[in-house]
Formats: C-alpha cells, structure tokens, sequence
C-alpha cells in the first residue's frame, strides 16, 4: 500500500524546507496521520542536513501495513524517536531497547519520516497509544523530553527518601520537576537566576536554589541525584562539592564537547556519571499511564505546523524563551 | 599508654626522611607494629609532603588502648587507608564506610602514623586480622590495591557471564586479573604493549589485547565493565567504541587532571562513569577470606623497610619496573 504526505526537512542554509514523500507500508509498519509534534533541541542538531525533522509526535493510525496486530486504524499514538528495534536483542528483552543493537535511531534510521509532517510511516511497534482523554498537545513533549527525565527518574534506583536536583529549567527540566515530585521525591530545583523560583516551587519543587559555575548554593544539603537539563555546558567541577558521597549526575543534554570532568573528584566521593538515552518502550507506557493518573501536563506554547511555524518555534527555542515546551500543531 | 616509634616521611625535596613520634593510646586505638607495608602510587602524591606514608600495612598489635574489645595483644592485622571511622552514618551503616562522612582519610587524618614505619597508633575499627598462614608480604598489597579492585568487582552489579575489561597491568591490574578470573568473569586483559601477555594469562585473563589510545583493538567483542587501573591519563574518546551498550568506566588511579569524556558519547550508549574509592571494612575482610580460600597472591617485588629500601621501591615504580606491587619487609 502507498502513502503519500508532507515533510519538513532541515537545510544546509538552515532554513526549514516543505517536501512530498511517498512510501510503502512495509511489513509491520503503520501510517500515522501527524496531529501535534514536541521541539526539541536536538531538532537544532539536525536543522542543517536535509532530513525529516521532529521526534516527539501524536497522531491518529490511518493505515496499517501486512501482519500489524497491535494497533488498528484510528488509534491515536505517540511516535517518534526509536523508529524501529528488533525486539529480541538483550537491551530490548531487558527492558532498554533505546539501545537497541540492531537498529539505528532517529537521525540515521529513515531520513524520509518525522514528526514534522503531516504523516509519517512507522513501525508498529514503536508506537505508543495515548491514554484517552489526554490531549494530544500535552502528550506530545512526553515521548521525548518526558521519556528522557521519567527514565532516569525510575530507572536507576532512586528512592522517595533522596534529594533529587533538576539543573536548568527548560523544556526537559520543567518535566522533570512535575514528574520527580508525583514520584515522590524531595525535588531541588537549580536555576541560574532567581526568574523561574515561583513557577519551579508551583511544579512541585521543594527547594530552589540559583546555581552559577563556581558559586555553590550556600547552606544546600548535598544531592544524591542530579539530572543536568540545562542547555549549556556544565563546569562539572563546581557540581562536585553540591553532590553526596555515592551520587550520581545525569548529563541528559546533548553535548559533543569534551567535558572537564576530574576523574580523582569521583573517587574519592564514590559519584558515578550516568549517560542515559531518551526511554525504552516500557518507560514511555508507563509514563503516559502515569501522567494521565497523576494529571500531570508539560506546560507548553503552541505553533502552527507550518514551515513558518517551525521556524518561528525553533527562534523561540533558540533565544532561551520557550515556557517551556514548543508543541507544532496540525492547523 | 605511651608509645615510641619510628616513621619515614616525605619532605619538600621529596627525601624519605625518618622521624620519632611519641604518642599516647586514645579510647578504642591499638599499636600495630609494622611486619610489612606495600607500596602504592598514591604515597608518590605525598612524598613532598612531610607526613608519615605508606597505608598497605600488616603488623603485630602490640598493646591496645581503652575500650578496645575486638582486637587483642599478639594479632596479626592488616591497616592503612582509613584511620578511623564513624561507624554510624548512612556510609558506615550500608556497607559503604569507605566514605564515612565524619572522619578523614589517609593523607589528611593522621600525619604521624603509617605503614611506613616501626609501628603505628590505629583505630581498632580500622585493622583486619590476616587470615592464619596468609603470608604478610602478601596479605599488604590487598589492604589498599587488592581492596580497591575488588570493591568495583564485587559491590558494583557484575556478573559472572559479563566480559571484565582490565587496562593496565600494575600493581592494581595484575590483581584485578587474577580476582576477576577467580570470581569467575571473563576477563579481557588490555595493555599498551605485547610485553605481559603471558604473565596476564597465567594470572587469569581469558584474552589479551594491545589497546593504544586511538587504536581500538580489532574483532574484539565489547566490554560490560572496564577497570582503569593504569597510572596514565586516558583518552577516553579512545575508550568509548569499545564499550558494551549499558556499560561501565571505573577509573580507579588518581588523576586530578581534567579528562576529555564527552558526556554525549555516555548518553547515547547508556554509559556510566562509576568513581570508586579503596574498599569498605567488609569488602576488605571478604577479600582477605577469598584471597585465602582460593590461593590468590599478588605478584610482589621486596625491599628493605628503611629509608634507603623505600627510596629504591619508589624509583622502581616510577621507572615502570615493579612487577607488580612492591612491598617493604622489616629487616
């Protein structure tokens, strides 16, 4: 069967570039018909190649390619990053098939589809449905950013009892202070100014301390988890003296610099560093499962999903304003 | 109770220096006099430094102190890397005393007592009793470099079917191999040239590799957990491709160096860097109980305990030439 939609590719100008694909469903592959899709930051790595960008959509199931028997038309699903994994290796049987061995990721498997589109040709089995009820809008930013953050959130063995830092407050950060808080955590919001206190503390944040490069929070008990959501690069010797013996920091952003982590400083402290990819399958049902119990909801600014609209969006990323998600919208 | 012994210290120009020191036995410490003290790397540190070093020790406790219940006059033990601990926070009470969080460590407690020495005062939480037969020019090295390896690979998750890198074959990495290979891991031998491939084997190594930072070693399956045990800086970017998706950097030598890790290469292979200091008082028993059982002794080199021998140990190591701990015997 064939299908054919609307994309939105990146270019090497940067500017963001309409185009027509047409596709046949494979073998357990379903077309989604795009309704909403989240921006990321990781959008911006890719703005100057000519893929299809976006991995953070929702949208309704429209056609269903042979021996597909999880979803059915009409379904309305979450896709994005994973586009499709084997289902058999040892990270997708133990629950982390974000590494899955056998299949590339978003950026390298199939440049033809995305999110920013008007449809999108995706394996069945990294589609997600969204519970009902739960508007498309604000379940969106859940597949990537909320799955980043809900990962390590419940992943790694944090526990109720521990002191949980969110550093930055942006399109991952702000999540993440929601979600730690539903869990049960003691949340330690940093923020490099005092602007984001009021809207942190109402997430659920039970602290909130500023946090410049060398300059500690005075009178802060030390962290026993760190998720680094902030888009800049982190001077990771002044996170030292904030973290607790045994500690873990979470870079979650993106960054292909090289660090100045002293690797003496994690010894003699016991702090590891945990890299951690967006979430597996399991994680995200659960998180959407989560969410709609819990009432949780990113805080969001909507676009149009237009070309314009996504230039528009990603300026508005880029110059440090969005509050705190930009979701594009089907017009 | 006073008691008089001799030490050796650092000084400015980096002499061993000898020195009396004349103290008095507090609540709960004993006397050891010293049989033995290896040699670490660490004690190059401080060797410009005008404290007593050393901190492999085994000796004979001599007298004990008040309060003193679980050590008696005439034990053999074990002391050096931590003097004294709390033996009530959160790290002493789970396993973790290492990091007791109310005393410090070697190098900044206690500077007129060592292992490098006639004897010294010690906490009686703080000394092991060597199993009987346990050759004291063995049982030395396990207080600080055998203490140190086998933390990572008994306290950290590893399993017996997983593949244990060892880069470096030292005073820590000829251990690493031969516990490794006792625990029953395959263990992958990593070294910067062919020179100690068929030591590495009989130790233990199930493979052996030369690995170069830039030169990742051909067909080589990739590694679930991998101990830094050389004296170098690492290139990390080096180190990255070949790791295991989900796997494990412990950096076990001291560098305060900043490292080149770029966090973006732990992120999308689910990589940690776990910093792990010595070992705990129950690591190091059960090392010293497993090391017995099994017949596992580190491959020594003996000097004299005086300041000419300490002297000779030290330009060995720094010259590469130890094979592989070097241990200072009472003359």
């Amino acid at each position: 069967m064939s299908v054919t939609y609307e994309v939105y590719r990146g270019s090497p100008e940067g500017k963001i570039v309409g185009d027509k694909v047409t596709s046949t469903l494979g073998n357990n592959q379903v077309f989604v018909e795009t309704l909403v899709s989240g921006l990321c930051g990781t959008d911006e790595h890719f703005v100057k190649t000519n893929q299809v960008l976006g991995h953070e959509g929702v949208g309704i199931v429209k056609a269903i390619g042979p021996s597909v028997t999880t979803v059915k038309v009409g379904d309305r699903v979450g896709f994005g990053y994973t586009h499709s994994i084997c289902g058999h290796c040892d990270n997708c049987t133990t629950g982390w098939d974000q590494y899955c061995r056998t299949v590339e990721l978003y950026g390298s498997a199939d440049f033809d589809n995305g999110t920013f589109s008007s449809g999108a040709v995706w394996d069945a089995n990294s589609v997600y449905t969204i519970p009902e009820g739960y508007d498309s809008a604000y379940a969106a930013p859940l597949v990537c950013a909320g799955a980043t953050v809900f990962s390590v959130l419940t992943k790694f063995g944090i526990q109720s009892t521990d002191r949980v830092g969110i550093l930055g407050i942006g399109g991952l950060g702000h999540l993440a202070i929601k979600l730690a808080s539903a869990l049960g955590y003691h949340v330690v919001a940093l923020s490099s100014s005092e602007a984001k206190r009021q809207e942190a503390m109402e997430y659920g944040a039970s602290e909130y301390h500023v946090f410049r490069s060398g300059q500690a929070p005075k009178d802060m008990a030390p962290i026993k988890h760190l998720l680094l959501t902030g888009s800049a690069n982190v001077d990771y010797s002044s996170l030292i003296p904030i973290m607790d013996t045994l500690s873990t920091i979470y870079p979650l952003t993106v960054s292909a610099d090289p660090s100045n982590i002293v690797t003496l400083s994690l010894v003699t402290k016991g702090i590891r560093i945990q890299g951690s990819m967006v979430g597996s399958r399991p994680v995200i049902r659960s998180l959407l499962d989560f969410s709609a119990k819990k009432n949780i909801y990113p805080t969001i600014m909507k676009f149009p999903l237009t070309a314009e609209g996504i230039e528009t969006a990603m300026k508005t990323l880029r110059e440090g304003k969005m509050r705190y998600r930009g979701v594009l919208v089907k017009e």
